[in-house]
């Protein structure tokens, strides 16, 4: 649980009874490379706190191919909020890269946590300002650069990410097709870049 | 302040001394039409709720030309949240595109709201899930659908907003050139859609 705490006591003031009430209320669980965490056509009933490990979100494209909308690491809280919030069917999955170690917390159990304490309301809220500060910077770098600026900014701010996701899944998640993403590579290494 | 009042009680439980508390810590301001809120290169202090009028945000981007990255009508809280959540500088502009009646809220008053009244926090969690599951799927459309079909779910679901927006700024916000959008409208009349 030392993880959960360390992240949630980053961003909000909390009691150490704040801390045993989330406890009590999240579970451990494993999954293994490639199993998913949630299917498209199902409800999305949790949130998962990654402690370890690496996943992906992704929906079917009008063309049959799989777009990936997001990818989460450690201290990153996964869910399709759409669903989550709105309790309905989601159209996204979400699947582990890596052998993944999350903290699962249900939607009841959400509802009760942010109505009882307020300094994890306080992290929830907080935690969502981030999420939609990084949501409105990828829609303005997604109508203002140029691929390979976007692979570059990308590169620059995830230098370790970068390594553990195969290149035609980080193609996916900015929008390239792989083929594209071979060329600004293969240039850059031309370049020395 | 009937307005904000309905808006916070639609998405939070509060008690009277909530809604006295947001009350004594907003003001109301009118901008004319055109009048910017924030210009880019300053910090944005405040959040805004529109009780009437309509604003768009914007940026230069990369071409010389402005970007449009939203637009806000009556019942939204309009603000750069990069800037008024890091306090940095804000690369965004906010102009109103009507005269505009606004209630102006803080920084360091939205802080002492949130921390003194958990009804009031719980309501700016959730109007921050919305705008998140909003950015979403924003960001899926961007990836899986046509000019055709983003213009055309956009009518549908803005259907009263499309009429008080110029086409030029439409396009923009969609992310078309403006000769692309007359082309997709100009189909749409010859074929009687």
């Amino acid at each position: 649980m030392q993880k959960l705490f360390e992240h949630i006591k980053k961003f909000s003031q909390v009691s150490d009874s704040d801390l045993k009430l989330i406890e009590s209320v999240t579970s451990k669980k494993v999954y293994d490379k490639k199993d998913h965490l949630l299917t498209a056509g199902h409800r999305c009933h949790f949130k998962y706190f990654i402690l370890s490990g690496c996943m992906r979100s992704y929906f079917m494209n009008n063309k049959g191919g799989e777009q990936i909308v997001n990818f989460g690491i450690e201290d990153w809280w996964m869910t399709d909020y759409d669903s989550f919030v709105n309790e309905d069917i989601s159209h996204l999955n979400i699947q582990a890269l890596e052998q993944c170690e999350v903290l699962r917390l249900s939607r009841s159990d959400f509802d009760h946590v942010v109505a009882t304490s307020a300094g994890l309301n306080t992290y929830f809220r907080v935690i969502l300002e981030k999420r939609h500060i990084a949501d409105q910077r990828r829609i303005q770098y997604m109508f203002n650069m140029s691929g390979e600026e976007i692979y570059d900014h990308f590169n620059r701010s995830n230098p370790d990410f970068v390594q553990r996701v195969p290149q035609y899944m980080l193609a996916s998640y900015l929008g390239f097709t792989p083929e594209f993403l071979s060329k600004i590579r293969k240039r850059k290494i031309e370049n020395g870049s």
